[in-house]
């Protein structure tokens, strides 16, 4: 469960961080941006921001914002109907982001990129000031995400 | 066919552009920016500079830059390979846009988006101070797009 403030707290970042980024938002965008800390409570450590801009049955696209050394933990993007699963390409836009997949490191710089096979295993940590990463994928479901902690759940619950 | 001279300074406006909207490029991607003047020879005028980011099978990212009041003709994009053609979600980055489809006007500023179903006829022009739009979409084949103009050639020629 996320508090009303941290996650007030955690959109006010993510607005800062994007316009930081040279990218502006509508203001209902402002409001859609979601805070997930997978239920675990911790979230400066283990969490992530997002904002879908577009999410059709063929194509995704987001920003993600991680706080200072946020780590967003080990998952995959199953197959599901019909699809091999979600395919995705992340580009750091500002900060640094580590990325690991198949056991290896890969630093992000601002404009630099990676594609993420379907159904492949990986995270990533933000570095010391954060980071700005653009995620463009297929069709994207954060409801089927396979996590390897099985104490994760994806779906954000903020306090009423 | 696009002069040398023309091609180069219409690279340097888009790298420009795109630092100026905070968008960070490599070195490589610098050269690899494609400057299209549709086979016409008034760039200024009827023309578009890209950089892909991404396209896979799947999905697809770019920037488009386009000079004040730059157009980009009407065209659209076709079923191909059991797809229903490539749909497409226009994001304004920097300066504004106008967008038309199906006999409507959409103006885009910075933070606003639309997108354009697959197979639709469309066109759009920068406004006076130029535009940076990032697009989103299923699987980009440029080769594949119809013009309604039959003189355009969508495959730049550059001056060798």
């Amino acid at each position: 469960m996320i508090s009303r403030e941290e996650h007030e707290s955690a959109q006010a970042y993510t607005a800062n961080e994007l316009a930081a980024a040279g990218i502006e938002l509508t203001d209902g965008e402002r409001a859609e941006i979601e805070v997930a800390d997978f239920g675990l409570g911790r979230l400066r450590e283990i969490g992530l921001q997002l904002l879908v801009y577009v999410n059709t049955d063929r194509y995704c696209a987001k920003e993600l914002v991680l706080y200072p050394l946020q780590m967003c933990p080990e998952h995959r993007h199953p197959p599901f109907e019909g699809s091999p699963g979600k395919e995705e390409t992340f580009r750091c836009r500002r900060g640094t982001v580590e990325l690991w997949m198949d056991g290896e490191r890969i630093g992000l710089r601002p404009g630099e990129q990676l594609t993420i096979p379907p159904d492949t295993l990986h995270w990533f940590r933000a570095g010391d000031e954060g980071a700005v990463v653009s995620e463009f994928s297929s069709a994207s479901r954060d409801d089927l995400d396979v996590f390897t902690d099985p104490r994760i759940v994806r779906a954000p619950q903020v306090e009423p």
